[in-house]
């Protein structure tokens, strides 16, 4: 089913789809259309089948889908039926929000370490978690065997702090910092940065 | 230059570009190849001249483009070239670590208006700024004229804040709530949420 020549984009989609089937079911549905998920997500019909036609065939034609059963098989292309460890480094007011947000374990995503390099930050709880010195990161994060992980550093440091994260293994990284960070191929990076984002919506104002 | 065929996707990248020439720039040099460029943003070099292709002739072929006058092309196009207000409704965790955010001003975004629901945070101040109760908003930001608002409130509330914010004549929103807001064409949404970026790079892991 699944093979490397998905294109990238269709894969970043796929949790929106995940995410719109969730609320569909919530509001009560069983059965979506093409056209009806197009609705909800801004996108022609076609678009949505040609990128459903990647990971072979979903629903029957004129019936719609099954609201559970491609939810369940998104899911299970994006690896999503298992709970994901996650290592944060810098807990500035960015690392603080996402210490404090629920969304992530309830998504399945747990953060399991954070690290800072100010004395002020070092050993505050944030629940059950204890920050730790970004001195001991190395140590920490080889011996969890943890696959993904959060910068939430300043921009000068990100780099380093990315590098650092590449050799104790982690495989993909979350990026708060506004800058393009350089990694080996096979290393994901996603970047979150509000101002990259409102940049590329002024291209369509005034 | 202009049109509306150049695909959202070739625009997404452009702050990206942006980005990286400003990078080049601070690291002293002056022009780029589109190897150069590929290399720092993990793209092919057809794919860069492919990009750029769209908004006429950059550089000339075997010397490379001409950093300074790429980067004020780029800025151009993206419409960065003035200082863009920015209203935000919602002032937790989020809303306040990009209030604290320097680099919003600092890359030509100025949040002027920030309004919540709860009394504890209404009245607040953040610099200059003073947090308002959402019951006013309305009444202010159809005053004010802004064209971009930032949803930073709960999962629940988003759609509602949307409604709100595109009657009063907003036209680009960063979203950073957990939904896929439903809105009329020609608003511009960009979603921030860390779950569905993490839940796209899981597709690679394992």
């Amino acid at each position: 089913m699944k093979n490397n020549e998905v294109p990238e984009i269709v894969i970043s989609r796929l949790p929106l789809y995940v995410q719109t089937l969730n609320q569909l079911l919530r509001d009560g549905k069983s059965v979506v259309s093409s056209s009806e998920l197009g609705d909800k997500l801004k996108m022609t019909s076609s678009q949505i089948r040609r990128d459903l036609s990647y990971f072979g065939g979903f629903g029957k034609k004129g019936t719609g889908y099954d609201i559970i059963s491609l939810m369940e098989s998104l899911r299970k292309i994006l690896n999503l039926n298992q709970i994901w460890q996650v290592v944060m480094v810098g807990v500035g007011h960015v690392g603080q929000a996402l210490l404090n947000y629920d969304g992530f374990s309830r998504k399945g995503f747990e953060i399991i370490a954070a690290f800072d390099v100010s004395p002020k930050v070092i050993g505050k709880k944030y629940g059950t978690l204890e920050v730790k010195s970004v001195d001991d990161m190395e140590k920490e994060i080889c011996t969890l065997q943890v696959e993904i992980g959060a910068i939430t550093v300043p921009a000068e440091s990100a780099q380093l702090v990315c590098d650092r994260l590449v050799k104790c293994g982690i495989k993909a990284i979350l990026n708060y910092a506004p800058v393009a960070l350089v990694v080996p191929d096979g290393i994901q990076v996603s970047n979150i940065d509000p101002v990259l984002q409102l940049q590329k919506m002024t291209y369509y104002l005034k």
